[in-house]
């Protein structure tokens, strides 16, 4: 049996605005279908950044330990928890636990349950070193996984891979990800590759277009930046110059998609992903009803996407570019997320 | 064997814009894989006006003969057709002809192929004795169907009962019908029942309320022009609160949709149908995503939609009221549209 | 707060085979996550029957109480039980729990969970006047739902439903029912019907013709004892001659499986329901192939299935006809059931 | 334009039972809706040993023709065919038409179509110079495509396809493929992993191991011929124990199925392909019920499944080997598959 400290380090927000301070403070204890998870490393999520801000209109707790990327070892659990051994390797993700019991949770949405706990907004997350979540929602994490690695594919490949299904788009058909230079862009493509699926990437300069059309698995790559007509250009990438079956917005605003609902092909699917603050989708009647197309929003993953989502990584068909600091140094990585100045994701080892 | 003869009654606009005249013109002869109905009745839809104002952003062929509900008896065939016998009745419709060959034929949404015959608009359609049409896509019409009757759910009915279909909307479940009152919207609510749907009516006005709740088979009706607040009386409406599966909009401007994707229930699917020139929807990123709903563009139904629909019909489950008036009062009807005076359907008698 | 008793009524098998005893047993307090029902009706299945008999692949717990169709007052709950109050109705059924975590309870499978708990055969049931269950698992039941008459839905009603669904028949498609007159086909038709299918009622006798056709809602009636041809009949008895989209058979056995693979349209399905001890299916794979038919087998129904099945019973669409006897009665019931005498079905009522 | 002789070599049968002569016969015309093939290369099917011995319940045109697997250049088109050119590469398929109009036809599975004209066996076939084939049903060729290398691609391969598509498995799942070693098998594994799919080769030897492990992209292989348990080692070659997602039976017979149906997952599917001559399959009610599993039969693909598993032979991800022989020889090609001696797929050059 692992001991369990009773105070720990954790970085935490008092207010909203921040700022966010590295601090000694109590342990909790699981509650009968809860397990505590030592987290090892952490994940650095744009959404944490709302979280800090308060920008969402959703209150956070308060104070409130953020994070939701969380990977470590299960040290302790409730008396009803049956399925997690004590050091079994878990993650804990954007929904820390769900009803399990409300209509959405009985068809398995329980992204959408009303009682849904969300690590690192509504409940403490994984910015610390001993994180509480419900059982039936960690995530269950082979041992052949490094927990380090593991983080960002904890909410950001979940997310695309979630995206990627809900597109409808099936192994040979192709699809376009808008914004596959970023973060989320590049697990999407990888997702894609993995689920058979042909990928054009959409983004600016040549640094990505090497990137997406070299590692990435993309056959085609669309440069915003200087197209004359991006609807034109991804329209003439795919085989019969209808356009794809899907297109995948990491990063939703409105000229990106109102372009896609332009180029995706008749019967195709618009998904978006993300959730920037006060942003809207908009698209023209006409053109959409001759094309039957279809506009859809996707959220986080599920349980099983999650299982799922992770298996792709387990196997090593998802690279997942990390930079590792120590949890301490959360407010400057916050500080270059805020300048713009992160490529790739940021990793916390929660010893430092 | 009938006795076609050379001319016959057709009403024609020689340029955009119109006028409709009454003409005698000549009869044309099927082509092999064609059949020629003799037309006894033909619906007047909202679509044959743009046809003659051409204000759709596609141009229509000229001089035209408008109409694409047609329903009559099959007076020849070309030498191809062989499942469509001389005497059976046929239902002419919007999609005349397509293909049957390139990607979307192959995958049923013959409504998308690039190379559909649109009847009354880039093909001489139903406002004449004598309408030709692919044999392959007549709709085939049981003899105990009235002719008359069938017309307006050649188009109107179809187009509501593939909306229902495109909401995944499953028995048992609770979709909201936008413009209930409507001649859409009155057969949309019929579909619903008859599908084992249950149906939210959304219109205005106390006579509204009484035939949607009343004759239409709806279990609610929420009044727009006197509710303080629609999104939350039609979620109200429903067992739970959550608001209903599915939205069917038949016709779509931006206030209704934006209230349409507030009050859907988290999963649901709004779904809109009818082409106004020149209007959008628009849809916030942040509720949406959160949400997970789904906006899907519904067209005209394929083959297979109209078959099933036409069976509703046939077996009593749909009422479509309408008013008989002679071929040669088109253009007084068209003026009636343009006044919005009109309701329930128009009916024009071949013969007269 | 309801008074409860330490000691309840109840009957019980000391070992398979039987007897079953009227006894004083203990009443159980709920775990953290269970909720304790006081049971007022339980209906009465073939399957205690089973467990009383012991021929089934799987033992059961002994000392047994029986019964899985039991619907009460919930009197007590866990400390993790937030959405089910003390005074609520409830519906403890065949299911009595699941691990809520495992890969089939993720996408909504809990009949299919390794862990899962069977009420009055792997737990006690809902032969005693207080019933313990997973509080996640209870069905909930509006209080205008009367307690007697929705005993035998719990089981019966939502296995039918749920192969309806699993059939894959569509609103205006046709399914034909093998064994319409029985317990399970009764209630097989009147959810068709509710679910805007088309039904052919299979079944022998003058009686059943005359109920199936009369009372629930099917359009034709085949009967096996005096039809020459029975898949020639059930494909005559569709429109087009080409046999039902789907097939559902409430008793399996091997004759009646051919025939249904026989007569059911290309691309049908064939459901079976049941769990008769050794029985097989067989089919030919030419015939099959080539007609490219489905066959499925479906077990009892989720969560989602069950509140969905008894919220058609709420509305008043199916009618389950009983006779009510009490629980100390039990013995005859199965008496009965062993040779064959019961028309419908029996509910026991607790306090007696 | 090609000149287009008058007489042409093919190889006829003149009563059931053959033999099949090597003939001077008549080149056809195509009629308004066909086209004229110059058939290059035509792979030999087991199928067109069935026409030959005439041993299913469907009798065959006479004199006959056979082959369906034929690639080659179109020479001649009909006056209504407009999508298909002169000298673009077609393949003529097992299905050579259809009404296209049936209620079949309307949802895409022309293969069940009650009028199909099968190549080879109701129609003339690939076994000549010159077929005739409908123009709509002609598999359409790129030019980067090899005639030669397609052409069991045309049958076998589309067929596996459709197989893999119709069992439902998804992207990441596991599907175990029965008869792995076999032309059938190795097709089904290449096409199971272009599609994101994993593999469990089921087969005997240890040539047809190391051929399914090295270069046909399965993760695990089990021996029927020296496995103890073949279900059992099945569901061992699982993640979790519990068995593939779907089960692809490649060569239907009672044994391989029955166990299929044992270690297939539950909610899994048991797909079985191939029609041999008066083969059943057979599975128990009780396990099947419980495990909630789906038999399915599989015939050919439709022009949809065609184009898309043409397009991953195209993009290299599939590699069927064969042998080149001229037409002429067809006899000796029968001879060797009615001793059992074919490895891999013959294919016929019609210029020898």
């Amino acid at each position: 049996m692992p001991e369990i400290p009773k105070k720990q380090k954790a970085m935490v927000i008092e207010k909203t605005g921040g700022p966010v301070e590295f601090k000694d403070i109590d342990v909790q204890q699981p509650g009968p279908d809860e397990v505590l998870v030592n987290i090892k490393y952490s994940g650095v999520c744009h959404t944490d950044l709302h979280a800090v801000n308060g920008d969402w209109p959703l209150p956070t707790k308060l104070p409130l330990v953020g994070g939701h990327e969380g990977a470590g070892v299960v040290v302790a659990r409730g008396e009803l928890v049956k399925d997690v051994e004590i050091g079994d390797h878990a993650g804990v993700k954007w929904i820390n636990g769900s009803c399990l019991a409300c209509d959405f949770c009985q068809q398995s949405d329980e992204p959408l349950c009303s009682k849904a706990l969300l690590s690192g907004y509504t409940v403490d997350g994984t910015f610390q070193q001993y994180c509480i979540a419900k059982a039936a929602h960690v995530a269950r994490l082979h041992k052949d996984i490094p927990l380090d690695g593991v983080a960002p594919v904890l909410c950001a490949g979940i997310t695309v891979y979630k995206g990627l299904k809900e597109s409808g788009a099936k192994p040979g058909q192709t699809v376009a990800i808008v914004g596959a230079g970023g973060g989320l862009g590049s697990l999407a493509q990888q997702y894609a590759k993995a689920m058979g699926l042909r990928c054009i990437a959409i983004d600016a300069g040549e640094d990505k277009r090497k990137m997406c059309l070299e590692q990435l698995g993309s056959y085609a790559f669309v440069d915003f930046s200087t197209s004359q007509n991006v609807a034109k250009d991804v329209q003439a990438a795919t085989e019969d110059g209808l356009g794809p079956h899907a297109v995948i917005l990491v990063a939703t605003a409105e000229k990106p998609f109102q372009q896609a609902a332009e180029y995706v092909r008749p019967r195709g699917t618009v998904v978006f992903i993300g959730l920037p603050a006060g942003a809207y989708v908009r698209a023209p009647v006409f053109e959409s009803v001759v094309k039957m197309i279809t506009i859809r929003a996707s959220y986080v993953g599920n349980r099983k996407d999650t299982s799922e989502a992770l298996d792709f990584y387990r196997r090593g068909l998802i690279k997942a570019p990390f930079k590792t600091v120590g949890l301490s140094e959360l407010q400057s990585v916050y500080d270059m997320m805020h300048k713009g100045q992160i490529a790739g994701r940021y990793v916390l080892d929660t010893s430092k």
